[in-house]
C-alpha cells in the first residue's frame, strides 16, 4: 500500500515537473519598443492574448525586460539581473535603433564593431545557459521606402551585423527590418515617414505591434 | 577709299564679337571633387579633350572654380568673386556632399532646409544675371548598392531636395546621384564600398571622372 | 530779399539735416535671444525705455532683426533685407551659441574657421556703408562658473575669435561672456546650470535681459 | 627530528607565503594612454625603474592593460578577462577621454549617467573580490589653461563624475586633471594646445610621462 502511494506521488511529481518543464519562459530583451510591448496592446500583450485563444496560455510564459533608451551594451550591464535570475527557456534581444539614434542626436551611439562585440557576448552568456536566442534587427528609424530616411544607411548597416551574428552564433534571426520594409512598399505608397507601423517613425502604433506579434510568433511559437 | 575701310573694321569687329558670343563660357561650382576636376584626368579636363577633338575648343571655355570642403554656404559667400567676376554664360554646380558627411564628421553640416534656402539664393543671384544654371545631386559617399552605406539616408534627402530645387527654378538637373547608383547596380556585384567610381567612397578615381564628363557633356554640349 | 530766402532754407535744410542727423538708428541683428529682445522686458525693450526715461528717445531709434536657430552664415544670407534695408547707423551684432551648440545638437554647427570668415564678411560690408559695427561675444550655454558647462571650451574658443575680429576690423566689441561670467562668479555660488541669468541656460531672464539692456547702454549709448 | 622537519617546512612555506603576500601586483586598466605606458619611457615602465632604483622592485608587480580607444564599457566588457584573471591586489583605472571625445569625432562617447554606472559596476566588481581601486580624472584633451579647448567643459564634467564616484565608492582618487591643469598654469604661458605634456593634446609626451608616473607613485607606493 505505502508503494503505491509513493510511486503515485512519484508520478505526481514527475507530471508536474514535465508540466513545469513544458512551460517555456520567453524573455524579451530590449529597448523602450519592447518595454511598451507589454502595455494594453503591445506587442508581447498580443501574443500573450493569441497564446489564451490558442489554448497555449500555461505552455507559454512570456516577460518584458525592455528599457527606454537602452544599447546594447546596456543590455549587456543588466542581462545578468534582469534576464539570466529569470532562468528563461528562451531570450528574444531586439536592440539596435538607439545604438543609431543617438549617433546623431547625443553623440552617444555605438560604433559598429563595438556592437558587434557587446551583441556576441550577451549570447555567448545565454548560450552557456543552454538558453535558446532569437535576434531581431532595428526595424525603422522613418517609415520612407525610398531610402531617404537619415539614418536608413547605418540602420541598413547594423541589420546587417545582426544577420551576420545570428548565423555566426546559431541564434534564430526575426529580421523585422524586413518585414517592416517589404509592409511599407505595399501599403506606404505616400512614401511617408511615420504613421504605417509607427506613432513617430521609431514606436510601434497598433498595426506596428501586431505585425511585431505576427513575426515574433511565427519564429517562437511551434 | 575710307568707307571701305571703315566697313571692313565693322564686319571684323561684328566677327569678332559674334566669335566671343559663340564661346561659351561654363564654370563649374563646386567642392574637393570639382577641384581634382581640372587636374589631369578629372571631368573637367577630360571634357575639354572632348571638346578639342570634337573641333569644338573655341566654343566652348571650362573654367573649374572647385574648393575642398566646400558647403553650399561656402559657395554662396564666394560666388561674386570667384563666379559672377568670371561673367558666365552657363555655372554647374554640385555641392552637397559636405553638407551631409560634414554632420557626422564635425559636427559642421548643413539643416536640409537651410541647404534648400542657400541653394535657391545661389540661383536666384545667377538667374538674375541671365546666367544658364545646371545642378547635380551629391554622387556618393561609399558606392555599397544595397543603402548600407552609413550616409545613404540623408544623402538621398538631400538629393531630392536638389530635385525638388531643380524643378522649382528651372534649372537643368544633372543627376548624378542616380546614373552612380545604376552604375554599381551594374559594375558594383559584390557590394564594396569604393573602387568601382571612387579612390576613397567619395573623391573620383579614373572611370568615376570618365562617368561624370560624359553625363555633363549630355547635359550641356548641345 | 531773394538772399534772405535763401539763407532761411539752408537754416532749414541744415536744421533738418541735423535732426535727421542726430537719430541714430541702432539695428541689433542675431538670434532667439535679440528675437525675444523686442518682447517686454526684453533687453531691447528695456533699452527703449532707459533712454525714454532719459529724455532720449527722440535720438535713438532701436531696431530688433534677430531670428530663433540663426547662426553666422544665416546673418550674411540675410543681412541686405533685414539690416542694410534698413539703412542703419550702428548695427549689433550678436551671434554664436547656435554655431557651437548646433554642433552638439543637430550637427551642423559652424566650423571656427568659416566662423570668422563669414564675420568678417558681414562686418566689411556694413562697414562698405560706413555703419558702426559692435560685435558681442556669446553669453552663455550654461551657467556653471567651474567651466563643467557641456560646451564651455567651445564657447570660449568662439568667444576668442570674435574679440580677435574686433580688434581686426575695428568694432566695438560688447564682451557678454565675460559680464555673464563675471556676474555668475558674485551671484552663483552654487554653480547652477540655468536660473541666474537665464530660464533654461541659454535664453535670458529678466535679470539677464537687464545686464544686457546695461552692458549694451554702456558700450552705445554716449 | 621529523617534527622539526615538518616545523622548519611550515615556516619555510608560511615565509614564502607572506614574501608572495608582500609583493603587490596592480593593473593599469586603460585606454591608449596607458597601452603606451608600458613602452620605454611610458609611465609604468617610468615607475618600475623608480621602484628598482628603491630596491622595491620585489614588493611590487606592474602590470598594464590598457587597449586604445576604450571607453568605460570597454573596461566592464573586458575585466574578467583581463584584470580579475590576474588576482590584481590594486587596480588602477584610467579612462574617459575617449568617452568624451568620441561623442564628437565618432558620435559614439558615452553619456554621462551611464559613465556614473559602468564605473560604478566595475568598481563594485573589484571590490567584491577585496581588491583596492584607485581611479584617476581623465588629463587633458588640448593643453590649453584658459579653458577653450573645445572639448573643456565636458571633460570637466567628466572629471567631476569621477570624483564623486570615487567618494561614493571609498577608491583612492588620482586627480591627473587638477595635476596637468596646475602643471600647466605654470609652464604653459603661451597657452599652447600640445606639447607641454602631451605629444598631439591627448598622448602623453616624455614630460607627461614622467608628470603621472610621479602621481601614481604618490598615491600607490607607500
Amino acid at each position: 500500500m505505502k508503494k503505491i502511494v509513493v510511486s503515485l506521488l512519484v508520478i505526481l511529481l514527475l507530471t508536474a515537473f514535465n508540466m513545469r518543464q513544458d512551460k517555456q519562459k520567453i524573455v524579451f530583451f530590449g529597448d523602450s519598443i519592447t518595454q511598451a510591448g507589454v502595455n494594453p496592446g503591445g506587442y508581447i500583450s498580443r501574443m500573450a492574448e493569441t497564446l489564451r485563444q490558442k489554448g497555449l496560455a500555461d505552455k507559454y510564459e512570456l516577460v518584458g525586460k525592455g528599457i527606454g533608451g537602452n544599447k546594447v551594451y546596456d543590455l549587456y550591464l543588466r542581462m545578468e539581473e534582469d534576464v539570466l535570475a529569470q532562468s528563461p527557456d528562451i531570450v528574444v534581444i531586439w536592440v539596435g535603433v538607439n545604438d543609431v539614434w543617438h549617433k546623431r542626436s547625443y553623440g552617444t551611439g555605438t560604433d559598429p564593431d563595438k556592437f558587434e562585440k557587446f551583441y556576441t557576448a550577451i549570447i555567448k552568456k545565454l548560450h552557456a545557459k543552454n538558453i535558446r536566442v532569437y535576434i531581431c534587427t532595428p526595424a525603422v528609424i522613418g517609415e520612407k521606402t525610398d531610402f531617404s530616411n537619415e539614418l536608413d544607411g547605418d540602420l541598413n548597416e547594423y541589420a546587417s551585423i545582426i544577420r551576420k551574428v545570428a548565423k555566426a552564433n546559431n541564434c534564430g534571426l526575426i529580421d523585422l527590418r524586413k518585414s517592416f520594409l517589404d509592409f511599407n512598399l505595399e501599403n506606404n505608397k505616400e512614401n511617408k515617414a511615420s504613421g504605417i507601423l509607427t506613432t513617430d517613425r521609431v514606436h510601434l502604433n497598433e498595426k506596428g505591434n501586431s505585425l511585431v506579434a505576427e513575426e515574433m510568433q511565427k519564429a517562437l511559437i511551434k
